[in-house]
């Protein structure tokens, strides 16, 4: 019974890197002093870092239930919702998943607005498990046309998927109006708010949205790790008359045991305790003012830009993020050299916008002095491509 | 758009605990100090904490897959296969929701080998998903007669699904004698392998078992938030045959993404910082190293135990846990005796076992004082539960 240190097809040759897919860039990831700009992670407080230095508590206890539920009250105040939330271990996608598992029936047809990758997230949901859709396609950075969605939804639609932000283009929709044009014709509202929620306003109840999801590296400024549901009456109608094909992502079982404080499958507690704190955190400063710093932050952004020859992509701008439109300029050259050159991090695009555009998000903790040195940073960098013998060359892919 | 600071259904009234269900104990989830004796989360080596107070890192960069390729070296050791494994975002129940939804074909018999709650969490799957399946129910404790099983697996049956061990009564199978018998019969072999990895000898490739799932909170050491899915040749045959209706459980695409070192949604980054140092120190010390001081703490406290009145469950008993059994005195009244007198967190178990069975994990970092505090505490419990007077009342419930 002899353990083998050294196995057969796991040397470093059988796993060499592809090149293809996925835009991967050059950076040290265990480099502390990496400025992110990146949505998600987002660079996280130190004080709810620092409780990531702690053991994590065994989560079959009162005092476990007790976080739990003070942990369910702040996500109530942070969707602005009376209704339950679901707490998942998992990405925004699984979170995304759940839903579609949870709320569907058989005879529903579903629109996807479809504003690019989170949109398409949706799209490719549906597909999956065999749902009923059609998807109405938005241009990058293009703003939704209600009378267009008003036609599209007439179509004898039962179910509305939306993003309210969508991160790869910086595009912010007005869940306000699209609520009530799907409460009028009696169609469930679903909207994917990850990188909304503490980042722009979003009044769930208000708005009449039906269900909402949420992860935790976005606006929350927690590691990744926890998603969750949020659901109104209208969606827990629907849990009664679906049997979802899923054990782990079974919102009844969750509710059922968040009852009691718990969750039915061992959760990562770790990150319970840094969103604990980072709940009571913003109940404190209250979410107003937390949304009011990221739009501060966003638009002392965008008027220093003005200064450069770069613009911005969305007609209705997210506070989350700006995507950056580049012109004459390679976008995907701007991000390495903002890397390489000032060691600062923001978020490539993929596909037909790699060189086009990037995105800078004002999510998580920054400083003025970090701000200051990514405008300086794009005011060298862009001055530097701008000149005639670079610009005679070309960008580099 | 005002923000609402108290909304309607969220106060505490509204979310009073439930006292049915789950074993709910009472102690201090913040309380660094109480000591863990429960099978996840386990007590975490503090340099391994230490990296949890670091920013997490932005996962599309380069050496952030360097990192991803290290791990997938470290868990093809840990795992003792040559094969990939699947790095999941969630508990050991999502990886292993993610085993039935990706190896399953539609012909298939399943047996699932059921020992306990862990066991019968593979035929709850197998229910949900529509799966055809048997049970081969084993008593609490109960060793596996080989030719007991050998019957069962005539019966038509494609794939058994088995647990290494059940963590709730601490009774450790022989896989390598069940491996021969699934391989010469051409049946998939699938292992919940969620608390022996690491603490128990476990050879996938050797004891020819096909599928095997793990978390991260047992013999790792870390913090709960990831899972993973190890296969062999046979299962990614099968691979190419099934169209699973998931996205976030899609193993292939996992795969895929895994050769560049990313994965398809936003992974717990800052564990894969923990992950990426324990599979070092592990490499380090040696598995077999690893896999001894588990028997040795196991050993020696199962030695101590042998002058107390109370006796230990399993039949064939893993190095993981011990499951004790209290004969006279009731073991839940133990088990709080334990967190509020000592400040020891060990696990009750649920259902019928709850008052006669509590289990001591071996698993994490403990030191000579600890266990020796465990045993003390132990002695002075079942002394003061022995005396006549105490014994005359009964156990309290």
């Amino acid at each position: 019974m002899a353990l083998c240190g050294a196995l057969p097809g796991r040397r470093a040759g059988s796993l060499a890197p592809r090149t293809e897919g996925l835009t991967i860039q050059d950076s040290d990831p265990s480099e502390a002093h990496a400025t992110l700009f990146t949505p998600g992670p987002v660079p996280i407080p130190r004080h709810l870092l620092a409780l990531g230095n702690q053991q994590p508590p065994y989560s079959r206890t009162r005092e476990f239930s007790q976080l739990t539920y003070s942990i369910l009250e702040g996500l109530g105040y942070i969707f602005q919702t009376a209704g339950p939330v679901m707490l998942l271990t998992g990405s925004g996608t699984a979170a995304m998943e759940t839903v579609v598992l949870n709320f569907l029936e058989d005879d529903d047809n579903a629109l996807v607005l479809n504003a690019g990758t989170f949109g398409q997230r949706w799209c490719d949901l549906c597909t999956v498990h065999g749902l009923s859709h059609e998807s109405l396609r938005l241009e990058a950075g293009e703003d939704l046309d209600l009378d267009s969605l008003a036609t599209a939804l007439s179509n004898n639609v039962s179910i509305l998927f939306a993003t309210a932000h969508e991160t790869s283009t910086g595009e912010l929709f007005d869940l306000e109006a699209i609520g009530r044009l799907t409460r009028r014709l009696g169609i469930l509202f679903v909207v994917d708010a990850i990188s909304t929620v503490c980042a722009d306003h979003f009044l769930m109840d208000e708005w009449n949205i039906d269900v909402a999801v949420l992860s935790s590296q976005k606006g929350l400024a927690l590691p990744p790790g926890l998603a969750f549901v949020a659901m109104g009456d209208r969606a827990l109608d629907r849990l009664e008359n679906v049997q979802p094909r899923t054990l782990y992502f079974n919102v009844r079982e969750y509710l059922n045991d968040q009852k009691r404080g718990q969750v039915p499958f061992t959760p990562a507690t770790g990150l319970f305790l840094q969103l604990h704190q980072r709940l009571l955190d913003i109940t404190d400063m209250t979410l107003e003012r937390l949304i009011g710093q990221h739009q501060e932050k966003a638009h002392d952004f965008r008027e220093a830009l003005r200064a450069l020859p770069i613009d911005t992509l969305p007609t209705r701008p997210s506070n989350a993020i700006t995507a950056v439109t580049c012109g004459d300029f390679d976008a995907y050259e701007v991000v390495q050299a903002l890397r390489t050159d000032f060691g600062i991090e923001v978020a490539p695009n993929s596909g037909a916008l790699k060189h086009r555009v990037f995105r800078v998000s004002h999510m998580g903790e920054h400083s003025p002095e970090d701000s200051t040195s990514l405008i300086r940073a794009l005011a060298d960098i862009t001055a530097r491509l701008s000149r005639p013998e670079k610009a005679a060359t070309g960008g580099v892919s």
